[in-house]
């Protein structure tokens, strides 16, 4: 007999207790060492977001209020133009850290709308209602994480076989997770499933992060090489695809960590549905489509050198290194957000959700 | 103005002048050091297959052919029966070292055809001829390589880009190369090709061998990781791949390194044509499809803490490290031996190429 596990809930970002750094897991060191940072200077938030010790699109968004909060507490003393001025700088700033996911502009924006409509208010009194915004989009995303978790679960039974790609569970949102949180509700049921998680290269979050995360929640995982994803399927033994997401456009592309693309495809060969998992804040409604997100391209070395004991290549090896890819909504059979589950036609059935 | 390139060729297998040991380069230490082992104890040759040291299909038949005529002359002074006999174990020893490969039995059981046939010959001759046998596997696989190569050089045109899996170049093989002969015998034409080089998880023979061999040769490559490849199809810089063949069935459905039948599908899905190139002893007739090719499970260390400076995911976590996977003849637009390109029904096409 399976018990019913209570999943250990961990905060991966959160305020300092006198609410003057962001404290956060640097998920670069994991599965080795559990390691919390703070940060408090805007270069430390850039720098933490640019080296993915803070990532997931979800993950990123908290972390980036969190952040503003702290920093423009800095410059409350000054007159609201200044402040105004300076929050908009930093915020900016941050912006530029990564462009593909959007929940870092949506939650920056959200922050700096605070700034913007309260020209008439104390700069003391608009740094409290920072304060209470950030922790809104937290308490936000806990409950939205739960949502997606249970439509999720809708989709799966009872010994399935589910293959993610990444890592979209706990670490890269809050509680639950995207993509890996039907697993984790599912098992708080009682329910078993069989997870097969890519490693993901180069960073191999999948890997470190996403087989980490399972394995301590007491969840059958089984680790394999991007490459495989085909021979698994072929087995039988994937009975639908899990995904996360970083932007979804109009139409139902989405962009999401580099081979999310050729996992669909091969999913499409084998009869097997995709599912996207995310918040409806990374539907990007203004982007028609795939052709129109930019791919964040990342330093060759992530290829090359990154983790391993010596080179893996000679130095003077081009490398082409994006970290994301645009996946077709052809490919797709659904996109799961807290609103509920959208099914093809996405150009449709999107305008519906908002409608 | 590019100049045309005289290619380095280098002996990757070969005897010492006393002939008493087989010389082979290390390519688990390729590319950061170019180190030449000997071997001439079973346990040693049986080794250098199993770890990896000797590896590509080809080569391996030639590395057997070579150990088979090193070990058969410590017993050499036996009368017939008693060599035939150990002769016939230690043949079959190192035909337990890798189950995937037709042309290690292949090249074993060429040999051992010449002991089964020389009962009446003298021990002494029986020896020389494995001596002389040992050096035509060699030789025919040079010409051979050649000949793969001209084939293949006529489906691409200059300035075409290639997507290849693992490696099936010089070092896999003799010379030219299969897979990557055409890019070989196209850079000595004068003629300039793209190639995307697959990394190739979880042993890395496309980022170690193959971007190291291209690179050598001046030709231009470009390292991704495998779930990249998606995205450079997508891109449209891919105009046909090119990947080796480990055991092909007479129906076309092909063993190879983990992860050809994913790049297969996703060319399919990009319209973009699969070749795999490779002897025609790499086709077993008497196998009617995939189904029927044993695939080799190896150690989930491998995906976990193989060439890591630290582990990469839990102890505990189960890998799943299959060596090869079968693509479907389906995927395949052309099988490219020595005697030809080979279009579909291959059912039809292949008989008629031994017919």
């Amino acid at each position: 007999m399976d018990q019913i596990t209570q999943v250990t809930h961990i905060d991966n970002v959160k305020l300092t207790e006198d609410k003057k750094a962001v404290v956060f897991i640097d998920q670069t060191q994991l599965p080795n060492r559990t390691v919390y940072l703070t940060a408090d200077t805007e270069e430390d938030c850039f720098d933490a977001i640019l080296k993915l010790k803070v990532r997931g699109a979800p993950c990123i968004g908290i972390f980036a209020g969190y952040a503003m909060y702290v920093l423009c507490q800095k410059y409350q003393d000054k007159p609201y133009a200044e402040f105004a001025a300076e929050y908009k700088r930093q915020s900016a700033y941050l912006n530029s850290s990564r462009p593909t996911a959007v929940n870092l502009s949506w939650a920056l924006k959200r922050m700096e709308k605070i700034v913007e409509e309260s020209s008439e208010v104390p700069v003391g009194e608009i740094v409290e209602k920072l304060g209470r915004e950030c922790v809104a989009i937290h308490e936000e995303d806990i409950a939205m994480c739960r949502k997606i978790s249970e439509y999720g679960l809708s989709l799966i039974k009872e010994g399935d076989g589910i293959l993610t790609h990444c890592n979209a569970g706990p670490l890269a949102t809050s509680r639950y997770g995207t993509a890996l949180g039907p697993m984790f509700l599912g098992k708080e049921k009682g329910m078993n499933f069989r997870v097969f998680a890519d490693e993901t290269r180069p960073l191999l979050q999948g890997a470190r992060l996403t087989s980490y995360e399972l394995q301590k929640a007491g969840i059958d995982v089984t680790l394999i090489c991007d490459n495989m994803a085909s021979i698994v399927m072929r087995n039988g033994w994937i009975q639908a695809c899990f995904v996360g997401c970083d932007r979804i456009a109009a139409n139902g592309d989405f962009a999401n960590k580099i081979g999310t693309s050729g996992v669909a495809i091969l999913a499409k060969h084998y009869g097997i549905p995709v599912y996207t998992l995310g918040p409806s804040s990374t539907i990007d409604m203004n982007c028609p489509d795939g052709e129109h997100i930019e791919i964040e391209l990342r330093d060759p070395n992530e290829i090359k050198e990154k983790f391993y004991a010596e080179p893996m290549a000679l130095k003077e090896v081009k490398c082409y290194n994006p970290a994301f890819d645009v996946t077709d909504h052809e490919l797709l059979a659904g996109i799961v957000t807290e609103k509920g589950i959208v099914r093809p036609p996405f150009d449709v059935n999107l305008k519906k959700l908002f409608g």
